[in-house]
């Protein structure tokens, strides 16, 4: 049995959706569908996701909105009508998203945000399974509320309940073709609570993991992952396979091809994740599994998100005194700040956090606090740094690796703010001014992937096959 | 003026002696000198501290100790006997220190400890004083309480009290040469107590900031510091100029010319420390400066110490959780334990610690509190790790300094546990296994100081001259 998810470009309009369609029916092992709200049908389209968001916003403004209302009703009529579904079935659908839409029935702003969010998936798993029940398939659609979709009660920001697992795993006694929404489920008071932004993803990996599915494929508009960034490299290296942890660290800076916390469920229950392309479906994608045959310092990916600060404190004989680094942290914790990673010299340490979370005000508070508690030599702040990741499993014995990386930043010019290894196992991360991330990562690709890359591979593999275990 | 300090081994004998007093007498400006207990007159010798230590532990636990007594007068009569001061003096300054040793006076097992191990520099600077004065030159002793050497009430771990300052600038007016003993103050209520072992370094450089000296002479038994422990490199280099924080990263890790606080007065008030030895007077030795010129990536010293174990902690999704390193860093702290550094990847992070300091209770019980109170997913304890430092001024831009030194370590087949660097602008740290770090210095020194060397520094220096500053 495999849990297929679909991205809205792959349910954009009708022509994606009968593209799904056949995918689905293509494999008769693909007996869950997931899908998302349709997105964008060209560049300068808007996602039905957006269209209701904007529809709420005003409704909940003004009390009524009804050309935003209408914008998604057109997408949908445009839909229905071009798969042939029938007036009737479309006035059907429409009425019912429109009970969603027009009647806030006492909800609070943010539960109706979330109603009128969850909508868009809804009605779409209903049109899927309507149009493979047109071509004379056993399909249908299930509520995330009778399937027992459990959450946590925080809207926009819902997390899975463990007891939602259990009465998932019903799912795989349905006969036929079963359709779910995306991106929501249900508390146990019985309201409706959205995932985050792109929660579709974590939907398809929750089912996989109730019912534990031979792999979870995810639909979307790439062939595969690629190691690096494709906006930076024209036609990079497409990944094969790679593991959850490397797949998680590359998602942490920047590689967005899945949810951050999607990997989560299919990790645990140690379900393949296979990453799939609506438009080109006999290629083979990328597997994300949880062990894989791997070369000693072979890297699989590089990543660099932008964002970062530091505020570096200094102060002699710091290292001597316990506790100082805990405290520290906790002023970081009391203005609600979370931190990313710490390097420490002897009598200094430098605390590095995402930029967003740092307001002015902040700043300036956290640094005269750590001036006056913990009486600190010197504070100083960096603003404007990148983290640059280069990440494999075979960086376990890594000198090779750190060798060959920092060779070529020092060849491309490029300082080295911080180097953070030793945690991972199979990452390494540097700091870097913002402004020459894109090209430390363009350095770092030429070196691991670039057309000479292949060799020197060899040659790093011959030069540390002795590197002790 | 100059305050001059002398170590144990300059202090062995009366030769010793005798060359101590020239080198004093060699400069005028030298007025104020400060010494050790007499050290070791040969390698298989007990230093006069040592002696001192068994004598008082042997009298706390029997109520007398004669055999350890005679053991200490034995090494005094000698000195005094050759020195030629007397038979009337050697009995004064033996019936004095006897008064210490035979009379407990109601005084706490520590603080008899305290004072016994403290006539041991008492009555060598009275020793000292006595020759010289036998050489026709004016000079005196200087009690400690007298002078006003106010400190904290830590028994064997005392710090300077910041009124001591003010009361020590009054050395100054003191005609003469002024013989000062190390290793001890008062505290407030009157009662002697001691700095850590080694702390005679500490009591000169307190003299040094109070009397704002040109100079803090610090004379020991090698011609200056190295760049790499001797015992390693045969004939390494010399270190001709250093600046604090040089030192202070590489006192951390090995470095023992010189006790690790005591550079912090004379840093405080900026006062130059100069290593010398008594032996080999005329060598230049090495000044320890606020400030020197450097260049660009080239590197002052190597250092390394063992004795450190790793804690690896990992969950999940640990990085969006606010607070996790802050409580792992607190059960640390409840522990008692002072740890060094964290590194961190995405959903890990390692805890760097002295393995001195994790006892087995004490490890089994933080690594079930870690699982308990914070729900990790794995915790793993790594023994027996090295950490190796390459310091120096010029290494703010970094990156040319990196690529070298990992490059050599990979030669070397030696393989990176952890690597720690982005706080400290002077120094980048090396995490490896305890039974590689040898091989580890060795490498790095053949890398930076090596017969290659000076040409390689200029490639590099080629090669990294347009860093970004």
């Amino acid at each position: 049995m495999k849990v297929a998810k679909f991205g809205g470009t792959s349910l954009a309009n009708a022509e994606q959706i009968k593209k799904v369609c056949s995918i689905v029916l293509a494999d008769r092992k693909r007996r869950i569908v997931v899908v998302s709200a349709p997105g964008k049908r060209h560049k300068d389209d808007t996602k039905v996701t957006d269209l209701l968001i904007r529809y709420a916003t005003r409704f909940l403004l003004d009390g009524q909105a009804d050309a935003e209302k209408q914008a998604v009703f057109e997408r949908y009529r445009e839909i229905v009508a071009e798969l042939g579904l029938g007036e009737e079935a479309g006035q059907q659908l429409e009425s019912e998203l429109d009970a969603v839409l027009s009647n806030r029935k006492g909800l609070s702003a943010e539960r109706f945000m979330d109603a009128v969010k969850a909508a868009g998936e809804d009605t779409c798993a209903k049109i899927v399974a309507h149009y493979l029940r047109s071509l004379g398939e056993e399909a249908s659609y299930v509520n995330p509320k009778d399937a027992g979709m459990l959450v946590t009660d925080e809207a926009g920001n819902a997390h899975v309940l463990p007891e939602a697992y259990e009465q998932l795993a019903a799912l795989r006694e349905r006969k036929g073709i079963t359709v779910f929404p995306g991106f929501f489920g249900y508390a146990a008071s019985g309201e409706l609570v959205t995932f985050s932004r792109g929660g579709s993803d974590i939907t398809g990996s929750i089912l996989a993991a109730a019912v534990t599915a031979d792999v979870y494929e995810n639909f979307t508009d790439v062939d595969s992952v690629y190691v690096v960034n494709p906006n930076l490299i024209a036609n990079p290296r497409k990944v094969k396979e790679i593991t959850y942890r490397e797949m998680r660290e590359l998602s942490y800076s920047g590689f967005s091809v899945f949810h951050e916390e999607a990997l989560i469920p299919a990790y645990q229950a140690d379900i393949p994740v296979c990453i799939k392309n609506t438009n080109n479906p006999s290629a083979p994608g990328t597997m994300i599994v949880a062990e894989r045959p791997y070369a000693t310092n072979r890297v699989s990916g590089i990543a660099s998100d932008s964002g970062f600060c530091s505020i570096y404190v200094s102060k002699f004989l710091m290292n001597r005194e316990i506790g100082f680094g805990r405290k520290l942290l906790q002023i970081f914790e009391e203005e609600g700040i979370s931190y990313e990673h710490t390097p420490s010299g002897i009598d200094n340490i430098s605390v590095i956090l995402r930029e967003k979370d740092l307001t002015e005000d902040k700043e300036k508070r956290i640094i005269e606090r750590i001036f006056r508690e913990l009486e600190a030599d010197d504070v100083a702040v960096q603003h404007s740094l990148a983290l640059v990741m280069i990440v494999g499993e075979g960086m376990r014995q890594s000198v090779g690796t750190t060798a060959r990386a920092t060779t070529a930043l020092a060849a491309a010019k490029i300082n080295l703010e911080m180097i953070n290894q030793g945690s991972s196992e199979v990452s390494m991360m540097f700091g870097v001014k913002a402004a020459e991330a894109n090209r430390a990562v363009i350095a770092l690709y030429q070196e691991f992937f670039g057309d000479d890359a292949e060799s020197a591979d060899e040659v790093s593999a011959t030069s540390v096959a002795s590197v002790s275990v």
